[in-house]
């Protein structure tokens, strides 16, 4: 039997300022990764992310980003160890106290932005994002980019992890997501993205840029939700993995 | 037999700016009000303070604050019912992440300077900080100060509190404390600011300013740890303590 | 010859959040309020409102606000008279500084938010903005809203003033706005709405939500710009005002 | 005739949070570099510290850095191009506001922290930084330290330029400072430092860490203020260039 989990980013609104349509993409997913407050996020946006994962019966997992509200979480840092674990840490605790309050569980811990990039090769960086979630809690989940350092570092240290997708980008032949100024890096039809998608959760495998075969784990699908179209587009995927006999639930 | 335990504010460091002399006052206290990273605190200094902590035996609990890191959450500000609420949610959670990594138990909330001091007969705000503790761990215990709002509504909701005390600082009729522009707001002689703590924690009475005599109850005394001064002070108060036969221990 | 001044909230966009419609509400204004970083706004933004300020011939104000990102400066607070004026001119400079680049003259200053509202009724906080503007700038004007006592100080220091009024907004007997949660506070007929403005320009008169009559001084009438709606109205009163033969031009 | 200037570092506290003695460094500098709340120093400290340069003739330069309170500015940081520019430009405007209350000129801006470390060889982030202050304030002079491409790129757009040396640290062949986790790279011995100092600016020679002479600018000397210790060594080194008849005042 075929699984995947469909993610996707929420709770990136702070204050006044709004981002996403949390209320409606939360229908159509299985588990939410929500900022904690460093690059998006606030206490409030947080508490109401998690009601409606309740609601809706979504995994919650941690989104945590560099201390970079102005960037956003998507400029490079170079932290020490120690303080990356601290504020990963501080972070999945934050959130975790309006997970409890609805009477959930944390499920997961997926890094955003940067921070999510440099764990990609950066060994002292997932290092330290390992071991806050095993300090924390052992029973955390950590998503991963195909092809991270973080997700070997996870695994050795005996966490459970899940490989993280993507149908609108390209890979390299190291599994790296094409940047996006490359040409070719976004798979712009929607019918090649769910196939391509399809393969990878049962097959295994994604040809790269450059035409070779890799092999790949799709667990956990990052899905979109800005936009009519981002949320037609989930849809669709959602109906041709049903019909492919994919089941689609939260990662375990 | 009677009891008092001894608290002070730590971890009010932030990034390369250092307050407070936490190493040596952790020696002398049974409970420590750990800030949170949002008027004060960072991760590092909270991994370090629950570190020191544990090392020491001294209870934690958390020191939720305004997010007004340019004012040290002195200033007073008008958040709505749920920010509030949220605020110290968030600040309980990202503590709690390091109290746990260290096997330890999260034991107590104490408000923080401004929110503090609104708590003393805003209900609203009370109410809201009651119902973070409550939602988040009903195992907390309340520290309050003497005469404020937020005892009595801890209270109704079934929570443990604890009323603080502090030895420096003179009682107005309704217990609020003397506004430090006020004269003689300042218990500055030692040898009667300890036998007015000992009155409270045995009799369960102090003097107002105005000559009247007050209930109070004093189950935790608020110790300071800036400076040598302060050290001593600490040293002296804690040897008057066991010569009366005051157990110097963390509330329960 | 009857004069009226359009000026409208902008560069309230803060790193990836995005807020207003910056690029469309310009083209029909004279007069712009910048957020300078505080509530809102960051250098990306203010350097793009200056330059299409410059492109449009559109006046540049600052809009210093409370260092409160996450509540958008709308939360009271209560500042140090030093901390209001130094706050407000750090504001002012730093705007300033994309202004001079793209050789224009900063031009006004209006209070945003809470620090607005307390500027109605709080001297002391009033007498902070005009101290920081007059050490700043003597030439800079003073925008404030009708029956502030802002607009008292800053003419009794010999600053320009000028007053703002609102299209959608009901007035209570002394001149502050109807509160949003009391009925009949907004103006929600057009044509009325512009009828009163109108009136209030030509004529210095409005009626208090009470059926007072009141005198005003309408100088400067506070547009929105967010959604086609809002850029419609500001179409519309532009119209009459110039059937009206009221000049549309920067406060001077 | 030879000239130093001598600079430190001031302003660097943060509203409760106290870093440095600048009342007592001031009485010993020519130059001061106020931070301008993006790194450190908040708008009460840029006050302040000007109110001390005009009472004591010290020239004031910006001293603009990351947007990293938690992290002091000293962690590498990948802006863009124009976040970079904006940045600086916008913390030059935020202290020119206290610059001109006093009746002072802003007269210099040296990059801060890893802003500062990066314009040794990030020649896009160099340009940025030199393209702020010339559209801001052409007149302006750009401190850089020894070796830095920024000292190259402020020159080739016709901006006056001091080149900063060190007392306390040793070179690399290529100007940089040797790494402070090297062995070798700090000069310990104050007399060799202030020999070093000396050959520096009348002669324009250092030898570096290799042994190999190299050519060096020694247009302004950077000072540390914290400390009994580092008081005493700028008074000593004062006495020094004083009686080589080098002559102490702010670059010009």
């Amino acid at each position: 039997m075929y699984k995947i989990d469909l993610n996707s980013d929420m709770g990136e609104s702070f204050g006044n300022f709004k981002i996403g349509n949390d209320e409606e993409i939360i229908k159509y997913i299985t588990a939410t990764n929500v900022a904690c407050g460093y690059h998006a996020g606030d206490p409030m946006v947080m508490d109401k992310v998690c009601r409606l994962a309740k609601e809706y019966g979504v995994a919650v997992g941690a989104h945590p980003g560099y201390p970079d509200l102005m960037g956003f979480g998507r400029r490079r840092m170079k932290l020490s160890h120690d303080e990356a674990k601290n504020y990963v840490k501080y972070q999945l605790g934050a959130l975790d106290a309006f997970v409890k309050s609805y009477g959930l569980t944390l499920h997961h811990v997926a890094p955003h932005g940067a921070m999510g990039n440099q764990c990609q090769d950066e060994e002292d960086l997932a290092l330290a994002v390992v071991e806050a979630i095993e300090e924390y809690n052992k029973d955390l989940i950590v998503y991963y980019c195909a092809g991270a350092v973080l997700g070997d570092i996870a695994e050795a240290h005996g966490l459970r992890t899940a490989c993280e997708i993507f149908a609108d980008r390209a890979y390299m032949d190291d599994l790296s997501l094409v940047p996006r100024k490359m040409e070719g890096s976004m798979i712009t039809d929607e019918d090649v993205a769910i196939k391509r998608c399809i393969r990878m959760v049962k097959e295994g495998k994604v040809t790269s840029i450059n035409g070779k075969e890799l092999d790949i784990k799709g667990d956990t699908l990052c899905v979109h939700g800005d936009g009519a179209k981002a949320l037609a587009f989930v849809e669709k995927i959602r109906k041709a993995f049903v019909e492919e006999g994919v089941e689609i639930c939260a990662f375990e």
